[in-house]
């Protein structure tokens, strides 16, 4: 099995080598992460200025990895494209941190499996939900059980894995749950600052308000000391509001007028 | 009616002057905008630096503008938290170029729009099909035509309306039609190049290929000279994919352990 490892808190994020060392058993692992952390960049690619893609060393590890100056998804893209066979797993992590509700659209760590399912490969995002652990043990086991499932379910060609492991040890895990993303509003307040010149700056605040966090949802589940994973697709139609949209077409049909 | 005006092409496009001229007599118009091109920023939020919103001066429309260093996400976020009043609408655009498929992912534009909805507050991004026009009255007069239905339309609370328009003029438009997203396979390859001291650097190209572009997509519709309505949400979840992910989940529970 050939995986590729990525992250979006940098290439010498101790989640990363974690994830690593994990998934070193199951085949030929290889790295192409970003020098440094790019939490929150979202889906970005990188198109307005040219990609650096660095040998470097990970101490020990003794597996070929790579320094982008690029974000997460242009880390997989990178690695893809420049590697002599495609990977047949991508796993991008372990984030410190969750990644759970809508913060997947702004997750480096989700962003770069998104990229990977685009790529038409089969890939995961891992998550700690802990800021300050460095214990990666668990995520990185659930990580390694999870890969081969993963090669073998007969999953849709947009979709990839979310995975939200708890930040507690292994056997006091309570058991995995198949999630669906619920829903955490923040990023709902904005400080307003002065620079010594006077002049005003803005820094974004507000806490995480878990607006949708019952049964099934992977914040309910992580909450309840569960591993969530949740299917995630890239087509963000919102197929049931086409017909809803009737009268907009048809006020715009009358402006184009017959033809 | 008070709306909110970014872009992903920075502030002085002449895609969102369009716009924003084009929007006037309908209420209050203010703008927030990235002082320079966003193109492809994905749904970044900017958490690491302090965000600037400094008032501009956009010749002759006299509306309140405000030009930022923050991504066209940031821009939104900005403009609803500083303001006094809450955008009743929020529209993104005019974009140089289609955001069709899975560009939905990667773009600018699109995430502003995204983002608005995430804020709770209707929104639509505007898209012309041509990345060397400079007439932007067909998706401008759209945009009018459409704001009132939007805001009447009963809408879920996580949609917004992508709006593609084909590079024409507004009589030669065939018609209007509700759309799901196709695909777009891009950024399909990369070109390898030396610096003047021999290490390597990296520039992604490739050429779309429009491989679900058949009747009821994005990219169907405006090959066929209509404009393209899609509803996005940003519900990722794949809910069909749960069912088949029961392996994967017994693995992973066998592994925990009972409780």
């Amino acid at each position: 099995m050939n995986i590729l490892v990525t992250n979006d808190d940098g290439l010498f994020a101790p989640g990363l080598r974690a994830l690593v060392e994990a998934l070193l058993p199951l085949g030929t692992v290889w790295v192409v992460a970003p020098e440094r952390e790019q939490s929150a960049a979202g889906h970005a690619i990188t198109l307005h200025k040219p990609l650096r893609m660095d040998p470097v060393q990970l101490n020990g590890l003794g597996v070929e990895a790579y320094s982008s100056n690029g974000t997460p998804a242009d880390c997989v893209i990178l690695g893809c494209l420049t590697a002599a066979t495609r990977p047949d797993l991508v796993v991008s992590g372990i984030n410190k941190g969750a990644n759970l509700g809508e913060e997947v659209l702004y997750s480096g760590t989700v962003s770069a499996a998104m990229e990977a399912a685009l790529q038409g490969l089969r890939a995961m995002a891992v998550s700690i939900c802990s800021y300050d652990t460095e214990d990666f043990s668990a995520p990185a086991r659930a990580a390694v059980l999870l890969a081969g499932p993963v090669l073998e379910a007969v999953l849709p060609d947009d979709c990839f894995l979310n995975v939200n492991v708890p930040a507690v040890p292994w056997n006091e895990l309570t058991g995995v749950e198949i999630t669906h993303l619920g829903r955490r509003a923040y990023i709902n307040a904005v400080d307003r600052r002065e620079d010594p010149r006077g002049r005003p700056y803005y820094w974004f605040t507000g806490e995480p308000r878990e607006s949708r966090s019952g049964a099934g949802t992977d914040i309910g589940a992580v909450n309840a000391g569960r591993v969530s994973i949740t299917p995630v697709h890239f087509d963000l139609t919102s197929h049931e509001t086409g017909p809803r949209l009737e009268e907009a077409a048809r006020v715009l049909n009358e402006g184009i007028g017959p033809r």
